[in-house]
């Protein structure tokens, strides 16, 4: 880049923090699945939004690439350089703007700039003796502004919704500079077009989302978690209709996951034990909350398990005799995609289909991976009551590593293939960024492309915002 | 219009549903509030998706404005021709294409046309022991493509959301006559912009909605309705938070309102009793639902009213005995609107602000509106859960009506002033449409305004598509 331009872009946030060199760069470009090998000669770091305001005036003045960028967790590359970026990209990393603005427990909201960390939100929602549902595996170090870029999802969208129906208004500043105050407390506002779902899952090629206004929910009081042995996936799909008949948004939890799942992780994960004692292809993890009392939500659990027991839905379970062991049947589910790591090699999916449908896909899927590496190890996981599976692959006990990853696209287009046969997305929760960037343009309906690219234009005439990323790159900054 | 032009969209649909007779086109334009007189000399009935797409293809190609219709029972003229549109309007009614495709309870979803009427689409869901919880004063005869259009409200938004939130997949017809395959059946779908709610709420500016894959949800099996006494606002609200954090989406209804609503409608409708004794100066309508059974339902009320008794909450309540006093009870809200017409002229606001400003809105609301016409009858009425006031005002006894709205912009005014300083909007779910359109322009934040314009210019680039709603009308087509 050019020196005189370095020197304007970092006028304007100061010397301090705008890193020009390759040691400070270096966490800023560093993708922990090593997939993205993209560089950067400058990383700004602002402290407020007149500071982005200003940066982007300047990128689209000068038509310099610019890439937004959170706790830098995401797991396509939305938030990292390009590879044929050449460099000529900043990246601006919001991670200075981290302050909690405003709890409200009356009004059940929460003012937050878009760098604060999802933990640190989850335990300002806590003092205030409310919740901030929000719930991943990377909450220690992911921010909110990164959440909402991507619309994250995590193991509480069932009863609580994805991001977007967490978040109520927003403020962003556009590539122009200009400045969008949509910091809106309001349930309901019918007034024009919904920018602020526009701007949710953009993945930071519209703008950058600079302060949010968080919906807050009461606390619950009671708490109820069960592990469950189940026969199939589609008992456990019945069991997921009657707990949600039962209790609608009362059931806070429902994951599922392949008997190899639970083995991987009982072997590599400390702290855990088998749940149930019966040996089940298949078992569910189901959390029921009550605001009523710790009683109300143990009645439920009981009866839902007891009227699925009688129903031969299910074949054995157990329930969480206190906080502890509540916390190690989630710790068993959410190690899960950890303890692949110790098995060697292996290719993953983030795919959903109609929650209807998931018996079905999983069926065909296993057939079709079996098919083409036959001793494949299938680690299939997720949040069934989203149609969501984390539909992994470990490779065989003994294999080479490049001898699995020989079967990696083959596989990749088995299970795609099936997901758009059955109007699944092969991205549920994790976004497209640049890995699944070109895939979807051959997948997703035209119109649908021609209308992203139409608004991306609109909104970013000079194409500076995180190019490459989501939409196939046309223009040339 | 040109006689070639009207015979190429009528060769289009057919010419039985081409209508060019004043006398047919008649209840098209007829606007039951007699404030939007604009006429049109054309309307287009199509039956299928097909034709939509050909009429807008032609119309892009022509520069013929169109404007998409469903029950035309909006409340701000966004279905009804613009006053300055002299005409050359063509009105696309969407009435024929009303079919319900497929209601499938196993993945709680529904396939409609968007002509449907709303009560069509309630009954079927019923039919498959389902709920679908828009619900609406016009619901004998809105379609469902303008409930999706304006983003529609209701009683139900506390528990299930606004349309938006009750909508999984939409197909549309852009301006260009390309179709929009969008009709997802996922609960997650993290690839590329959110176009569905980009469309939901758009009131006909961007495109014309045809289909939608709707979410349904299970029948609550325990259901109870209360009309309780409170001394003010402020006690409501709280009896509001404190129902919210024991049954969460179990409450199902919290409709609040004054006095004078209530007594207007005791007044003149039939069939209603004074549904609690003790007199006070406001009233709310409680309703709790049950996944579980009716004593759940019960149980949780019960407990609400006497923590809140207790809690000194609430003066009086009584809980209605029957299913035909729980409709008894909710006709007593229902009526409110439709109640105020014999009483004589009336200013009417749909406003929102955040739920927890309720209580001080309306205090100085009401002394505003007061200050002007010292004898005016506040009849203020609506949905607290959401902030939404149905913030209307009754003309003084004995006066003339004219007397009466010669103070009708100061009034407004004072009511909009209000809002805005409360961060509020002015129209909390029934749109912008021609209605609200120059008061948006002087009100809403400017970067808002020219994203809005930027995508509307970029989806619709010959301004055909429903010109002068929402947006000031700045191109002539």
């Amino acid at each position: 880049m050019d020196r005189d331009l370095k020197s304007r872009f970092a006028t304007i946030v100061g010397e301090r923090h705008a890193l020009d060199q390759a040691a400070d760069i270096a966490p800023y470009i560093e993708d922990t699945r090593g997939r993205w090998n993209g560089t950067s000669s400058l990383v700004l770091r602002p402290g407020s939004v007149a500071e982005v305001s200003a940066i982007l005036a300047l990128a689209t003045q000068t038509r310099t690439p610019v890439i937004p960028q959170g706790g830098n967790t995401g797991l396509v590359g939305a938030g990292l350089p390009w590879l044929e970026g050449g460099g000529r990209e900043v990246i601006l990393s919001l991670g200075r703007m981290n302050r909690v603005l405003d709890v409200d427990g009356d009004t059940n909201t929460m003012v937050v700039e878009a760098g604060c960390v999802l933990e640190t939100i989850q335990k300002a929602a806590e003092e205030a003796d409310r919740l901030f549902p929000l719930s991943l595996g990377s909450q220690g170090s992911c921010q909110i502004g990164g959440n909402i870029s991507s619309n994250a999802g995590g193991t509480a969208v069932l009863a609580y919704g994805n991001t977007r129906d967490l978040i109520m208004g927003l403020e962003a500043v556009l590539p122009s500079g200009a400045v969008w105050n949509g910091l809106s407390r309001l349930r309901k506002d019918n007034t024009g077009y919904d920018l602020k779902n526009l701007l949710v899952g953009a993945e930071g090629t519209l703008g950058v989302v600079t302060k949010a206004v968080l919906k807050l929910f009461p606390r619950p009081r009671g708490r109820e978690v069960a592990y469950v042995a189940v026969q199939s996936p589609n008992h456990a799909l019945k069991l997921l209709n009657r707990a949600k008949a039962t209790v609608g948004n009362g059931l806070t939890g429902f994951e599922f996951m392949a008997a190899m799942a639970m083995e991987f992780t009982l072997k590599h994960t400390q702290g855990v034990r088998r749940p149930v004692e019966t040996v089940s292809p298949w078992y569910v993890l189901v959390e029921i909350s009550s605001g009523r009392c710790a009683q109300d939500a143990r009645a439920s659990m009981e009866a839902i398990l007891q009227e699925a027991f009688e129903a031969d839905l299910l074949v054995d379970a157990t329930i969480a005799q206190s906080a502890a062991q509540q916390d190690a049947f989630w710790k068993l589910r959410e190690d899960m995609s950890w303890a692949q790591k110790p098995e060697g090699a292996s290719i993953k999916h983030d795919i959903s289909v109609p929650v209807g449908a998931l018996p079905a896909f999983i069926e065909k899927a296993d057939k079709a991976v079996l098919t083409i590496v036959p001793e494949a190890r299938i680690v299939n996981f997720g949040h069934m009551g989203d149609g969501n599976l984390h539909y992994n692959i470990s490779q065989p006990v003994g294999w080479e590593r490049e001898q699995f990853f020989a079967h990696e696209e083959a596989i990749h287009e088995a299970v795609y293939d099936l997901v758009i046969a059955m109007e699944g997305s092969i991205s549920a929760e994790h976004g497209v960024g640049q890995m699944k960037r070109d895939k979807l343009a051959t997948i997703k309906d035209p119109t649908a492309l021609s209308m992203m690219r139409s608004i991306k234009d609109a909104l970013d005439p000079a194409g500076i915002m995180n190019p490459g990323k989501v939409l196939q790159f046309e223009q040339t900054p």
